[in-house]
C-alpha cells in the first residue's frame, strides 16, 4: 500500500515550498506531517515519538529560517524526520534507516539542509557555534541554531559549549526542546530547575512582575523615596546578576513557550533571528504529541517497532518454541540474582534503563540501582568513586557510548586498578542506527589499556558466568564484558553460575590443521560454520577465547603447536582489535602461521540489519566457512 | 644542603598532630607549611602556584575534618602538597616527582590520605560523591569533601558531577578553589559569572539586603499591607527559585570567602560540616600566595623549575652552542607562518596556551586562535564544526588530555571524515608528571579508528612538513601529528616545508638481515643505536615510518622481501599501536619474519625524567642495541 502525503505536504519539496504558504495554512502542515510520520513510521519502523513532538518546531525553523544557508544542527538527530520529509526526502523517507536507504539521523552525505551528522547526544551546541564563528570570520549573515533536549542538556559536552557560546559574541541560537524525557525520563538537578522555573505561576513571571512592581514604588510617608531607591537598587542588581542558570552563562533567557503553537513559534523565532549574540529558547514540547498513547508512555513509543497506527498494537514476532533471550534482559536479570547474594553491587546506567535492563534492578532495588543521566564521564568516575569504598559497581554503558568516558576509564579506574565492572552493551554492529552507533571500537581502544580485563561472551550462559566472575572478590581488575544488541542463542538462558578463571579460553572443539579463534557472540557464526564445513571434508578446531586480555597463552601455545592456519573472528575492528592481540602472541613467540583476521572492516559501516552487515562485513558463517575452504583450498583439491 | 621544616610543622607527623593545635597556632602553620614547600620546590622543582594558594586551605580541612575517615578528593592534585606534608611525608617530600620518589600528585597507593588518584581535572565531584553515595548506603557517618579549582570547573564532567549531587541526597561538600587561573588565565562564561559574584558589593550581600529589606517593610497609608505582601511573595518566590547558578543545581552555596584567612575557614568548615546534604562553599584563593613573584606571574610560576628563592632568579641551562627547541616551540611558530598564507587556519587549545606554545598564534592573531578553557570535548567538536565551513583548525591537545574528547574525534570527526588536524603534544612517556600524563595510548585509540591519518615527527623539520601536509587542500583526512614533550634534535629547525605524501615513509640507510622501523622521535634512538652497532660489525636498516596509518605498503613490501628480523620501535603502548599495524600487514600478506615490537610495555609506568623512563621500558638507544645484538647473536659470534 503507497503511503500518501497529505494535500499540502505533497507539494512541499523544499522549504522554498513551505516559505510560500501563508501562516493560516502552517497548521494544516504540521498536521499532515505529523500524519505522514505516523503512517510511515508504523509501516516501516523508526524512532517515533521524538520526531512528533518537534514536528511544529520543524516546520517553524524551516519558515523562518533560510535553510539551508541558514544552519540547523539536531542534537541526537532521531527527532529530525520531519526535517527531512521536508527537505526533500518526503518520497523515499520510507527508506528510512534501511540498508541502503536513508539514515535515522541526520547525516552530512545525505543533504545539504543535513549541516552535522548526529547520533550520539549533546555535540550541537558546540558544533552550531564553530559554525557561527567561522560564518563571522567569513562575514557572512548566516545564522546557526542548535535544537537540543533537555536529556541532552545534562552531557558535559553541552555544558562546555554553552561556557564557550556565552563569550564567544558569535550570532546563535540555542533551542532547548525541553520534553522532560530522555529515551527514559530525564533526572538530575538541572531536570528538576527547567521544571521549577517552568511551573506556574513561572519564574518569568515572578521576574516580570518584580520588574513592574519596581517601577510603580509607591511613595508616602511611612516608605520614604530614599527607601524605596535603596529597594530599588538592590533588587535590581541581583536581577541583572543572577538572572537564571543559562543567563548565569551570559546566554540571553527566552520562553518558555509552547512548541505545539505554531502561530507563537514562527513569531519568536522571527523576533529571535534579529537579535546578534548568543541566546537560548526555551520550548516545551510533548513527545509523541499528536499519538495518545505515545503521549501516555513515552519510554514505549520512543521507538516502539511496527505498529498498527490505528489500535496502536505493536507487533510482535510469534514462535511455536521458546526463543533465546536479549542479552540485554539476561543482563537485566543476572545482576539483581547476583545482587541479591553480594550487597556491595550496584548498578549504573547514564540514561539507558530500558535499553539496558537495568531498570529491572531499579524496580527492584531503587536505593542499589541508579539512572544518571546522560553523562557518560560521570558515570564512570562516580563508579570510580564507589569502588574505592568496597562496592562493585556495575557500570552498564553501550559500547559506541563509551567513547564519551575512555579517558575516565583510564584515569580514574585503570590506572587505580579500580574493579569497577563495565558491561558493554550493543557491542558490535548494531544495524539500523548505523555507523554512530556501531560499536565496532571498544575491543581495540579497551585493550591497549594496562590492567584491564576485556571480555566477551559466546551466550547467554556465559554472558552470566563473567558477571559473576567479574564481582567476585578475587578479581582485582577493571572488567569489561561486551556485548551485542538483541538476543542470544539459548532459549533456557537461565543456567547455573560458575567461575571462570580470568583469561581462560574454552576449547569447542579439535580439528585438523586450521583452527578458528572467535571472541564473542561471533563464536556461534564459527560453530555454524564448522557444522557446514562437514560436507567439504574440513574440520577446523573451534576456540571460544572468551578474553581478548589477557589471552590464555596456554591455550595459544596449544593452538600454534597443533595448527598452521589460523582464523579469528571478531565483532569489532580488525585494526588492533582481538586478531591483533593474537599476532603480537605470535611474534612474542616467534610462531609463524598463516593467519585471516575477520571482523569488522577498516571503514565506516552505515546501517542495515544486522544480518545484512555481518553479510556486508564478511564475518558471518557463509563467509567464515568460506575463509576456511580458501585457507584450505589444495586440501579440498585433494579430497575432491 | 638540608631543609628544615619550621618548628611547628618539625612536629606534624599526621593530621591528629595538627589537631592537636591551638587555633592561635595556625597562622604559624600556615606560615610554615608555605616557606617549606617555597625551600623544597625552589631546589628540588615540581609545580609551586598552585600549592601556595591552598596552604590555609590545606591546615583548614585537615585541622576541621577526621582525615582520612573523612575524604577529601583534590581535584588535577598538583595543589596538594601541603596535603601530602601535612600526612606524613614532610621528610621524603623531597622526592617529589623524582624516579622512586613520592608522586606530584595524589596517589592511593602512596597514602591512606590520598583518597583518589588524579592528575586530569575536573575528577573529584563525580569521585567524591561515589564516596558520599557508599558511605550513606553503608550508613557511615563519613565525610566527603572535593576541593577544585575554577578552571577544573569548566569541564563538563565538573557539571555532570555537580547535576548528579544536587539530586543524589549524599552528604558532601564541594569546595570551589576560585583563583581565577587554569595554568593560564581561565576563560569561559563561567569564569565571568564568578567574578560577577564575587565583585564587591557582592552577590550574596545584595542577596542578604534583599531578605532584610523585606523583613523591614513599612506599611502605611500609600504602601499597604497588601502591597507588601504581594511584592514580598513575589520576591521570595524569586528569590528561593533563581539563586545562583549552584543553587539552580540544588546545591547550597556559600561564600565567597577570603581563602587566606585560616580562622574564617575553620569556622565555615566546622559549620558546613553539621550541614547534610549537597553544598558548595566558594573560597577566593590567590595562586601563589605569599611569593611575590609567583602572584604576580601565576603562569610563570605554576611550575616554573628550579629557582633561587630569594632572587626569583629561574635557573636555565646554558649552553655554548645553539640547542634544538621544543617540539611545542616549533608547533607555535609553524602554525604562525602557515597561518600568515592560509587564510582558513584556525588553531584551537583547550586551556593549554602556554603549554602548547599556540600562545604565540593567539598574541599574534586573537581573532583565529583560541584558548576555550579545560573542555576537550568540546575544542574537538567546536574545531568539527569549523571545518564543516571550509576551515582548517589545528585542535592542539596532550595526548593524554585527548582521551577526554576520544567519542568526539570518532563521532564529529571521523565518521564525517572533516580535515581537522591534530596536534598532540606531550605524547609517549612526559616523565615527571607520570602515569596519569603519560601519552601511552593514542597510537593505539587512534589508529583503530577509520579514516584518519596518524602521523609522529622525528625530528623538527618533520613535524614542519606534517603540519605544511596537513593543511593543503589535497589533505581531506583527519590528520593526527603525535610529538613529544620536550626538546628535538635540530638546532637549525627553521627549514623549508614540503609536502609529505600521505602514507609515505623515508628510508633513512639501507643494511643487512634486520631492519628497524621506527615512528617519531625514538628514531633518533634507533640512529644512535645503529650507530654504536657498528663496532659490533652489524648494520641494520633504518626506515622512519613517518606514518602509523596509513602504512606504506609499497616501502613495507620491500621491507620483507629483503629483511627476515625486524625490531619496530615507537614512543607508545606496545598493544595495539604502530608494532601491531606492522604486524597486521604481516598477516594480510602472509610475511613471515622474527619481529620484535619495543615500546612502552603494557603497564601503569611511574614517574621519573624521560631517560630514566625509556630506559626502564627498554626503548632507549642501548636497549635498541641490546635488541639488534640478541635478533643477530649468531652473527655476532660468526663475527667473533
Amino acid at each position: 500500500m503507497e503511503i500518501k502525503a497529505g494535500p499540502i505536504l505533497a507539494t512541499i519539496d523544499s522549504p522554498a515550498d513551505l516559505k510560500k504558504l501563508g501562516r493560516e495554512q502552517l497548521n494544516q502542515v504540521c498536521d499532515e506531517l505529523r500524519q505522514y510520520i505516523i503512517d510511515i513510521v508504523s509501516v516501516h519502523g523508526g524512532h517515533f515519538a521524538a520526531s512528533l513532538g518537534v514536528v511544529e518546531l520543524s516546520v517553524a525553523l524551516h519558515y523562518v529560517f533560510n535553510t539551508p544557508y541558514d544552519q540547523l544542527v539536531w542534537d541526537v538527530g532521531h527527532q529530525a524526520y520531519g526535517h527531512k520529509i521536508l527537505t526533500g526526502r518526503r518520497d523515499n523517507f520510507y527508506t528510512n534507516r534501511k540498508y541502503n536507504g536513508l539514515s535515522g539521523f541526520p547525516k552530512r552525505g545525505e543533504s545539504e539542509y543535513d549541516t552535522f551528522g548526529v547520533g550520539h547526544s549533546s555535540t550541537s551546541i558546540s558544533a552550531a557555534l564553530g559554525m557561527a564563528m567561522a560564518a563571522k570570520y567569513k562575514k557572512e549573515d548566516r545564522k546557526s541554531v542548535a535544537i537540543i533536549g533537555d536529556g541532552s542538556m545534562t552531557a558535559g559536552l553541552a555544558f562546555e559549549g554553552m561556557n564557550h557560546a556565552g563569550v564567544a559574541d558569535a550570532d546563535m541560537l540555542i533551542i532547548l526542546n525541553d520534553n522532560n524525557m530522555s529515551i527514559d525520563p530525564n533526572v538530575g538537578a538541572l531536570r528538576e530547575y527547567l521544571t521549577d522555573i517552568t511551573i506556574s505561576p513561572t519564574y518569568n513571571k515572578f521576574k516580570d512582575d518584580i520588574w513592574k512592581a519596581l517601577g510603580k514604588l509607591p511613595v508616602g510617608k511611612t516608605f520614604t523615596r530614599e527607601m524605596a531607591s535603596k529597594l530599588e537598587h538592590s533588587i535590581k542588581s541581583f536581577l541583572s546578576k543572577s538572572s537564571n542558570l543559562f543567563e548565569s552563562l551570559n546566554l540571553r533567557y527566552f520562553g518558555p513557550i509552547d512548541g505545539h503553537n505554531i502561530t507563537k513559534l514562527v513569531d519568536t523565532l522571527e523576533d529571535l533571528k534579529k537579535i546578534p549574540g548568543p541566546k537560548l529558547l526555551h520550548v516545551l514540547t510533548v513527545k509523541g504529541k499528536g499519538y495518545s498513547l505515545a503521549e501516555k508512555d513515552q519510554t514505549k513509543w520512543h521507538a516502539p517497532g511496527l505498529f498498527d497506527k490505528i489500535t496502536g498494537e505493536i507487533y510482535k514476532k510469534k514462535f511455536d518454541t521458546p526463543q533465546p533471550p536479549k542479552y540485554q534482559d539476561v543482563f537485566g536479570q543476572t545482576i539483581v540474582e547476583l545482587a541479591e547474594k553480594n550487597d556491595k553491587i550496584f548498578g549504573i546506567t547514564p540514561a539507558m534503563p530500558s535499553g539496558s535492563s537495568l531498570k529491572i534492578m531499579m524496580d527492584k532495588m531503587p536505593d542499589r540501582a541508579f539512572d544518571v543521566g546522560i553523562c557518560e564521564q560521570h558515570a564512570v568516575t562516580l563508579s570510580a568513586g564507589m569502588a574505592t569504598q568496597g562496592m562493585r559497581v556495575f557500570c552498564n554503558i553501550y559500547s559506541s557510548f563509551m567513547q564519551r568516558a575512555y579517558d575516565q576509564v583510564v584515569h580514574d579506574v585503570a590506572i587505580q586498578k579500580l574493579p569497577v565492572v563495565f558491561c558493554l552493551d550493543r557491542a558490535g554492529l548494531v544495524g539500523e542506527d548505523g555507523p554512530t552507533h556501531h560499536g565496532a571500537y571498544d575491543i581495540a581502544y579497551m585493550r591497549c589499556i594496562p590492567n584491564i580485563v576485556v571480555s566477551a561472551p559466546m551466550n547467554e550462559a556465559e554472558l552470566r558466568n563473567l558477571m559473576y566472575t567479574s564481582q567476585l572478590e578475587a578479581n582485582e581488575y577493571p572488567f569489561v564484558i561486551r556485548y551485542p544488541r538483541g538476543e542470544g542463542v539459548m532459549p533456557e538462558w537461565k543456567t547455573p553460575m560458575v567461575e571462570i578463571p580470568i583469561g581462560k579460553a574454552r576449547k569447542l572443539k579439535d580439528g585438523d590443521e586450521i583452527a578458528i579463534l572467535s571472541l564473542g557472540h561471533p563464536g556461534n557464526f564459527a560453530a555454524s560454520a564448522i557444522r557446514n564445513l562437514k560436507a567439504d571434508g574440513l574440520n577446523p578446531a573451534h576456540y571460544d577465547m572468551r578474553f581478548a586480555k589477557p589471552l590464555d597463552e596456554e591455550t595459544l601455545h596449544e593452538v600454534f603447536a597443533k595448527y598452521t592456519k589460523i582464523i579469528t573472528v571478531e565483532d569489532g575492528t580488525v585494526v588492533g582489535g582481538f586478531g591483533s592481540a593474537i599476532l603480537e602472541f605470535m611474534a612474542q613467540h616467534n610462531y609463524s602461521a598463516e593467519v585471516k583476521i575477520m571482523g569488522i572492516p577498516d571503514r565506516i559501516v552505515e546501517h542495515g540489519t544486522p544480518k545484512q552487515l555481518y553479510n556486508e562485513c564478511h564475518y558471518d558463517a557463509d563467509a567464515i566457512a568460506d575463509v576456511v575452504r580458501e585457507m584450505m583450498k589444495d586440501k579440498i583439491t585433494i579430497l575432491g
